[in-house]
């Protein structure tokens, strides 16, 4: 094309800084969201939690942001090969994130009927599991802005403690179950909680895979896809 | 650029062409795995259910293919506008087809676990609410191919059913625990089943806002995001 000139180029990683920037506040929005949310079940408040459902909406909106602004640099700079690759794996790592927020405003909503609901004990894994996953965001996405291929594989590789926090919380709340039948609706939501939290770690490793691939080339080998264990547990 | 010819666009033509066929496979793929993952359930069969679970590959393959193909297509043709956002949405929903196969293989892990753990009787309500997302995704891919905004909208209308089929087997299934606290582990699992199919919904109502939004450069307004709404059943 007639305007690859340096001037352009310029451009072009001035627009790759702004895309970046984007999706580094949308990462700072769902690390704050899920501990938010959190805090708010530990805590049982309700006008806490429904502030995180609320607050949603401004990661929706970036989200729209970065992929219109993706769509507007592909069309205008035309990038090959490296460039376009990186654009392509923002645009899916915001998508990512988006659903990183769904899972903090649903953990809110929880949070929210658990509030109207008699404690349940097992809550206190919540916390750890949730400073577990908030870890892996701030990682994946430190790697994404560095480009960092060591970190983005030590973030899949911590992906692992996050599963047992979910084993140990699902059994503990089916014993809590079994041992307290009228518990039962509140436990229920907790357990989708736990499971939350889970699947936004299985989300910090797709991205950690986005940042690989995007960085070297070649998708990271050796995992297993995005989803849940075989272990019966994690099911 | 010197090479946008006739040829070029009939070119590009087929190259989407080519990008609809991978992700009609997808689709496909999809409602079979969804209708093959339920029926290993209800018939307790683990061999099928095993068989589920390895033939998610197929999906994941076809997403890589998608997404390749797509890169090769806007490194190559550089198209603008529709064109352009039409790739990128196709991107998009190759995307959420492979999450959709990450839920039914994750329903046939479940159903392998259940087939060897006593029946839960609200299984029942689960085939029923399986061909209502089978049907929506069906609906949504010809509403793609068709580029079909009055189907993508019918699509989304039609969510409410899921919700609904959810909202009474979450019911069924607290109910059915708490008379029967020593079931508890097979219905937990029998409600993450319950839980993945209203997510594959949700996932087919999302798909039908991407063909809105491919088809008329708007999105739909006056609907949730997707996530689970913020009735207490459905949290």
């Amino acid at each position: 094309m007639a305007d690859t000139t340096a001037h352009t180029v310029k451009s072009f990683d001035e627009d790759i800084a702004q895309l970046r920037s984007i999706i580094t506040r949308m990462g700072g929005l769902c690390e704050v969201q899920i501990s938010a949310a959190v805090e708010a079940l530990v805590t049982r408040n309700v006008d806490a939690a429904l502030q995180v459902v609320a607050d949603d909406a401004r990661i929706d909106a970036l989200e729209a942001e970065a992929e219109a602004l993706a769509v507007r640099i592909i069309a205008l700079r035309a990038p090959l090969a490296g460039d376009l690759r990186e654009i392509v794996s923002a645009m899916k790592i915001a998508g990512v994130l988006e659903r990183m927020g769904d899972y903090a405003k649903n953990i809110a909503k929880r949070a929210s009927a658990l509030a109207q609901a008699p404690p349940v004990e097992p809550v206190v894994i919540v916390p750890e599991m949730a400073r577990a996953v908030i870890g892996m965001i701030r990682d994946v996405l430190d790697a994404f802005v560095d480009r960092d291929v060591e970190l983005a594989q030590a973030v899949c590789d911590r992906d692992q403690q996050v599963d047992d926090f979910y084993n140990s919380l699902f059994r503990s709340l089916l014993t809590f179950m079994m041992e307290n039948p009228h518990y039962i609706t509140p436990s229920t939501h907790l357990l989708f909680v736990a499971k939350n939290l889970e699947r936004i770690g299985d989300h910090a490793t797709s991205v950690a895979e986005m940042v690989h691939f995007t960085v070297t080339g070649e998708h990271i080998v050796d995992r297993p896809k995005t989803d849940d264990t075989s272990t019966f547990a994690r099911l």
